[in-house]
């Protein structure tokens, strides 16, 4: 038996912000985060050889609010936005089950250098 | 302006569960998670000079509930469990403004090789 810092090879993180109607920024909750938390977590039970590498967690607000819904993957660090339902197949075949990222719902990220 | 694929060197998630009194399994939530997500906040708007580059979410389970409250900080993939109130400052100094995981505090996965 050894020790190891962290058993996840990726662990996705999906908003699940949800404000009230009428509030002044919009939340993932409102744009459908709900199901695409539940479709990530279907596809897991669906892939039981993962289990011990691939994770997915609901989370509080990541910012981001007006470009929701959000999921975020670590340890990698991929910023997803603005994904729909219909997107999440994809999400789930290339990046849950073959820790490839999908290029095109990626956040892109501004620094100032 | 460069684009980046995350900004944060730092994002720690804070498990705020709660279960029901006389649930089979504990919650972080139980443990005073609450507390936990409260001061790093407070720490985190404590030290502006960070906010671009260290961020705290609170998250949903991240299973080891037996173990909790429970922490995890990506990139690095540190698992924090067992965590008191006071535990809190020294995770701050060391790890959320310098970079440094609290050794003492983390959680031992095992793995069967």
């Amino acid at each position: 038996m050894g020790s190891v810092s962290s058993p996840y090879k990726r662990h996705f993180f999906v908003c699940q912000t949800q404000r009230p109607e009428g509030s002044e920024k919009p939340s993932c909750g409102q744009r459908g985060a709900a199901q695409i938390y539940s479709r990530l977590l279907e596809a897991l039970d669906r892939h039981p050889e993962l289990g011990q590498e691939v994770a997915v967690s609901a989370c509080g607000c990541l910012g981001l609010c007006f470009d929701g819904p959000i999921v975020v993957v670590y340890p990698e660090g991929t910023w997803y936005a603005r994904i729909e339902e219909a997107d999440v197949p994809e999400i789930v075949e290339q990046h849950l089950v073959h820790g490839k990222p999908v290029e095109r719902l990626r956040f892109k990220w501004q620094t100032a250098s």
